[in-house]
Formats: structure tokens, C-alpha cells, sequence
């Protein structure tokens, strides 16, 4: 199998994973979220070659990951914003820096606020019906007949 | 940079993403999720060559994400499981499966049960001091002086 056919599969963890599995990508994203939006930037900060950073960038803009928006006219100049639906990724983010936190950095180099109750926040996966964190042991899957 | 180098920065993404962040490791790692542990399952589900497949278990075993067990002596015959620190990067699948979920497949293909209260869970990222929802701009991030 290629990874492009990744997305053809009826499994939202491979269909997601065609989206952002590839080398640099969650890194292109984790600029994004610090509110980075220029080319430059994700080429100096991430140091790394255009062709692969154009290639993630023409991935996450077909995706409607990020919007490539024109903010001057002469010379023209664009911007990667992101979607309502690229934001929606935000909780991808916070999961990969919580097993960070935990696994690789004794002292955390980001500390989170939230700023509707105002409180430094660890953010934690939690089940919707009854609040509590939701570990891999707890949790049954059912599979749709025809899932991947 | 090379993919090899966002282990040594100062930064819990980048740090995790050196270890799951390539192509596949994910759908490894799903697997493992789901109960697979033989390198033939894994070999046939995701119909990558071995050289791929060999390079992502021995990150995974390095990284103590997976542990490999020898199941059987003669011949000997060795099985991947997941370890308590694998098994913390079960947010990271819930999250991938979450925007899948909503923004890939109009019927999700797995429905998830939370044993502990008996109902099917929509996981959620949630604040730990509120208890709330968290989306991306509702959170302020503090760096450390150092932090990449």
C-alpha cells in the first residue's frame, strides 16, 4: 500500500493520517498554532528544503487545512491560515505535547492557559458522557462491518 | 534539520513527533491499539515492505513505546506489545480518530464504548482544572526562556 491510498480507507485514523502523516507536516502545523503564518518562517524556522515544505503545504491548503491568502498586492504575497477545520486539528497537538511533557521533558518548555477559567491547564483526553480521563484499557471498540 | 534532530530540540511536539511522526508508525501503532502484536499482521494489514516495517518497530522498541516479547522458543518466535508509556499515546489515536471522525467519514467506522460508565464516549480534550472543552483559542501558551 502507498501512503496516498491511505485516504481511500474507511478508517478516520488513516483517512487523518493521510492528511498529517508525513515527515514535517505536525511541525508546519505546531508553527501555525503559535500564530505563524509566512513561508519564510516555516522554511527558516524548520530548516528545511522548499521542495518538501511545498509539497506539505499543497497537501495541508487541498485538505482545507490551511487557506493560502493574499495579504499584499504588489509585489503579491500570500499567508497559510488556518481553517476552522485545521484548528479542529488542535486536539492532535495537544495530545502529542502531553506524551512530551510526560515521556521526554522533565520541565515543559510551553505551559498552557486556559483562558475561560483563566487556570494553567493540562489538557487531557476525557469522555463526553461522564467527564473522566479515558485510558486505552477502559474503552471497547465497535467496528463498523465494512471498517477498515 | 533533519527528522532525526526534532528529538533534540526543546519542545514536547517536536519530540513526539521523532517518534511516531513518519510514515505508517501511526497505523503501527493502531494496530497495537487493537489488539495485534505479529510482525506478519503487521506486515499484511498495512502491505508495507519489511524494510519500512523493521525501521518503525525498532524507533517504536527503542523508544520503549513497544516492547518485544518472545512468545514461543522453538522456534523462536517474538510478539510487540504495547508498554504503559505506548499506551499514553492513546490520546494522540483518539484525537486522529476524533477529526476523522468529523471531518473524513460522515459515518465513523468505530464507535467507542467507555466501560467505565457503560456509554458510548465521544472522546474529548478537555481543560483538567475545568473540566470544559479546549479549542485553540480559548488557550495561551507561555514558553520557556529555551523552548524551541
Amino acid at each position: 500500500m502507498k501512503h496516498d491510498e491511505l485516504d481511500g480507507l474507511y478508517c478516520s485514523v488513516a483517512r487523518t493520517w493521510s492528511v498529517i502523516g508525513e515527515r514535517w507536516t505536525m511541525m508546519v502545523l505546531r508553527e501555525c498554532f503559535r500564530g505563524e503564518r509566512r513561508y519564510d518562517h516555516f522554511r527558516s524556522k524548520l530548516g528545511v528544503g522548499s521542495n518538501v515544505l511545498n509539497d506539505r503545504l499543497r497537501v495541508l491548503v487541498a485538505e482545507e487545512v490551511l487557506e493560502r491568502v493574499r495579504y499584499q498586492d504588489s509585489p503579491p504575497r500570500f499567508e497559510y491560515r488556518l481553517t476552522a477545520k485545521g484548528a479542529d486539528l488542535y486536539p492532535v497537538l495537544l495530545s502529542l505535547m502531553s506524551w512530551g511533557d510526560k515521556h521526554k521533558n522533565p520541565v515543559p518548555p510551553v505551559r498552557l492557559v486556559h483562558r475561560r477559567c483563566g487556570h494553567a491547564a493540562q489538557p487531557r483526553m476525557t469522555c463526553a458522557h461522564c467527564g473522566e480521563a479515558v485510558s486505552w484499557r477502559e474503552m471497547t471498540a465497535e467496528f463498523e462491518p465494512d471498517a477498515w
